[in-house]
C-alpha cells in the first residue's frame, strides 16, 4: 500500500517512456486533504538538480497538494531548459488536478547532464492523473525504482492514524544512480511546522546514517505529506516514534538492496564523547574502501577499522578502543584480542561494534561492502 | 642507485624471512657523514604504528645515522611488545653500526595487528649491516616493496650535489597494505632545519596530493637524510626545486603502480579562490567511488565530477564550472557541452581539467580508477 495506506492519498505509477526498458517511470502522489501540510529535506550537495531547486521553493510555505517523481533522468546540470522542464511538469500536474503549481513537488532520478524528454514527461503526468487511485501506492513505488531490485514500502499505524511510505535508492549518501527518494504520507492532523520537526529528527538518525559509498547525490529528497483525513491529532512523541520507525524500516530496506553488496554492515559506535563523534567515527569506517573490500573477502581486518577511525577528529584514544565483529572482540586496548580466525564473516549481516571509552553517546551507521558487482554496476551506467 | 646515488650513503636489502614469499623484506640505509642532518614527515593518522611513535622521537633533534625499514608487518596495534620490537630493532642497528639507537629511524609496512617476528628482524638487521655498500640502493628499494610490482627510485643532480630516493606504496593516502614509505638522501650540506623546510614544501605538493583511495595509512613516513659529503651548500631555491622534482617523480611512479588501477588520473583544478580550495575540490573527485568506477568503465560521466565537488566547502559556483576530459570540454556553465561520446577514455592516462572561475589558484591531484582488481587485491590481504 505504501503511500496510499494513509487515508486521503491517491497515487499512480505509469510508464512514460523515460526508461529504455519501457518500465514504470513516473509516479504521482496526491494529497486529497482536508490538510495539505508538508515538510521535506533535501540533499546537502551544492550541486543540486533542477527538481531540488524547484521543490525547495514549493515547500517554503509548508503546503503541498501533490508530488510527481520520475526515474530515467536526473534533470541535473541541464540548464534553463532543464529547469523549464521541471516547471512544466509541475504545471501539468496542477492543471490535471486543479491545484496550484506552487503546491506541486517534483523529484527526478537518473543520469546527470542529459535533458529529460519533456513531451514524454508531460504525457506521463496526464496518464498518471487519470490512473490515480487509493490502491496506487505499489505502482508508484515501482515507478521510482532505478537499479533497485525490489520496491521499498512501509506502513506503521498509531492510535487511529497511519504513516505509509515508499523509497528508492541506497542512501542519502547514495551509490551510483541510486539517488534516494522517499515519500511519506500520514492521515494524522499535523501542521507543516510539526511535520518539519518530526521529519528532520527521523531523517537525522535513519537515512542520514545510511552511507553506502560516501557519495552524495544531487537529487536526494525525503518528503512527508499530511492529509489530516483521520481527524486525529497524535501526541508528538507518538508520531515521532512511528515516523522514525517507518524511516528506519525503509533505510534498512535500502541497505539490503544496495548495488552489488554482499554484506549488510551495521556499525554500532558506543562510549563516544558526543553523538556527533559517534556518527563521525562510524562514517569514517563506512567510507573506508579498504575495510569494505576486506569484508567482501570475509576478512575480519580490524586494523583497517582502526586506521579509518584514526583519521577522525573525534575525542577518543585509538589505543583504548574495543573492536568486535559479530560478537567476537578482536581488538582490546590497542592490541589483538581474540584471533581473527574466530570471526565468521560468511553471513550477509555483519555487526561491527566499537567501544570508544570516551563518554556515553552512541550512533549506528549502516553500510555495505565494496564488491566486484559494485564496480561492475557503476562502471558503465551511462552506456 | 636510489638512496646510494648521493655520496656518503651505504644501503642493503636482505631477506629476513618476514615475507611468506621469502623475498627481500628488510632494508638498511646508513649515513656515513660527515653530517647527520635529517628531517621526516609522518602520517596524519592518529592511529600510529609503533615505528612511527619511535621515529617521531628520533627525529626530534634532527640527527639521524641510519634508517631501517621492513616489509612483511606493520607493527601497528601490537601493544608494548610491538613497541619493544621497534626499540630492539633500533638497538640492533645501533650496535652493528656503532651509533646511538636514538639516531636510528624505523619504518614498517604490512598487516596491522600482528606481532613482527623479533628474532627474524634482529637477525635481518645483522645481515643487512654486513651487506651494506654504496651499491645497495636497488636492493634496499626492493626490500621495502609489498604489493608494488616494481621498485621506485629517482636521482636528480644539482651543481655538484645529488638527491636520490626510493619509495614504496601508493600514496600518503594509500591503498591496501600500501603504506607509503620514502627515503631521500642527499650529499648537499644542509642542516636539519633547512631539510625540514624543504621536505615539508616538497611533500605538500607531491605525495600529499596523491590520493589513491582516500585511506590514510598508520605507517606512512617520508625521510630526508643529508650527509654533506659533497661539501657543497646549494642555494635553497635550487635544492627545493630538485627535491620537489624527485618527490614528484616518485609520486608519479607510485600512481603508476597503484593496486589494480587501469587508469592514471591527473586532476588539474584551476581558477580556485585559494590553493586549499583547489586541493579540496580535486581531492573530492579523487575520493568519489562513483567517478572512479565510471573511469574504469571508460565512461566520461562528468555528472559524477560535479556531484563530487558539490560536497566541498570551496568557494565556487557549481553552475559556472568548466569540466574537460582529455581535452574535450564536456560541461560548460552548468550544462552539457561537447557530447560525452567524443571523449576517448581508452588510454591509461586521463587528464581531468576543472576551471572554477573563482580566482587564480590551482592544484593538481593524482589518483587512479576503482577496478575489479582493486577489489580483488584488497579483499583478502590477511588471508
Amino acid at each position: 500500500m505504501s503511500v496510499t495506506a494513509a487515508a486521503g492519498f491517491d497515487a499512480a505509477g505509469v510508464a512514460a517512456g523515460l526508461k529504455g526498458s519501457g518500465g514504470l517511470d513516473l509516479a504521482l502522489v496526491v494529497n486529497r486533504g482536508p490538510l495539505t501540510s508538508a515538510a521535506a529535506v533535501f540533499t546537502s550537495n551544492r550541486s543540486k538538480a533542477n527538481p531540488i531547486l524547484w521543490s525547495q521553493q514549493v515547500i517554503a510555505d509548508g503546503a503541498v497538494s501533490a508530488i510527481v517523481l520520475n526515474s530515467g533522468g536526473a534533470n541535473c546540470f541541464t540548464g534553463p531548459q532543464g529547469f523549464q522542464t521541471t516547471h512544466a511538469t509541475a504545471e501539468a500536474v496542477a492543471a490535471a488536478l486543479e491545484v496550484s503549481a506552487g503546491d506541486v513537488l517534483v523529484c527526478s532520478t537518473g543520469l546527470i547532464g542529459e535533458q529529460l524528454d519533456r513531451p514524454k514527461v508531460l504525457a506521463g503526468v496526464e496518464a498518471a492523473a487519470v490512473a490515480l487511485s487509493a490502491e496506487g501506492g505499489t505502482a508508484a513505488a515501482r515507478a521510482i525504482m532505478t537499479t533497485d531490485t525490489v520496491e521499498k514500502t512501509a506502513v506503521h499505524t498509531g492510535a487511529g492514524w497511519t504513516i505509509g511510505g515508499m523509497a528508492k535508492g541506497a542512501g542519502m549518501l547514495a551509490p551510483a544512480l541510486a539517488t534516494m527518494l522517499v515519500v511519506l504520507t500520514t492521515d494524522a492532523v499535523l501542521d507543516a511546522t510539526e511535520l518539519d520537526t518530526a521529519l528532520r529528527e527521523a531523517v537525522r538518525t535513519t537515512f542520514d546514517r545510511l552511507d553506502s559509498d560516501g557519495c552524495t547525490s544531487t537529487n536526494d529528497q525525503v518528503t512527508l505529506l499530511a492529509s489530516g483525513a483521520s481527524g486525529i491529532r497524535p501526541e508528538p512523541a507518538d508520531f515521532q516514534e512511528e515516523l522514525s520507525a517507518v524511516c528506519a524500516d525503509l533505510a534498512r530496506q535500502l541497505m539490503a538492496d544496495a548495488e552489488g553488496a554482499s554484506h549488510e554492515i551495521t556499525i554500532e559506535v558506543r562510549g563516544a564523547a558526543s553523538e556527533a563523534d559517534a556518527e563521525d567515527v562510524g562514517r569514517s569506517i563506512a567510507r573506508s574502501n579498504l575495510f569494505k573490500t576486506a569484508v567482501f573477502g570475509n576478512d575480519p581486518n580490524w586494523g583497517r577499522v582502526l586506521a579509518a577511525i584514526g583519521t577522525t577528529g573525534a575525542d577518543f584514544d585509538p589505543y583504548r578502543v574495543d573492536v568486535s565483529m559479530n560478537g567476537v572482540r578482536v581488538c582490546h586496548a590497542g592490541q589483538p584480542d581474540a584471533p581473527r580466525e574466530t570471526v565468521d564473516l560468511s553471513p550477509r549481516a555483519l555487526l561491527l561494534e566499537l567501544e570508544l571509552f570516551a563518554g556515553d553517546a552512541a550512533a549506528t551507521i549502516l553500510t555495505n561492502d565494496l564488491t566486484h558487482d559494485y564496480v561492475h554496476e557503476n562502471s558503465a551506467y551511462s552506456s
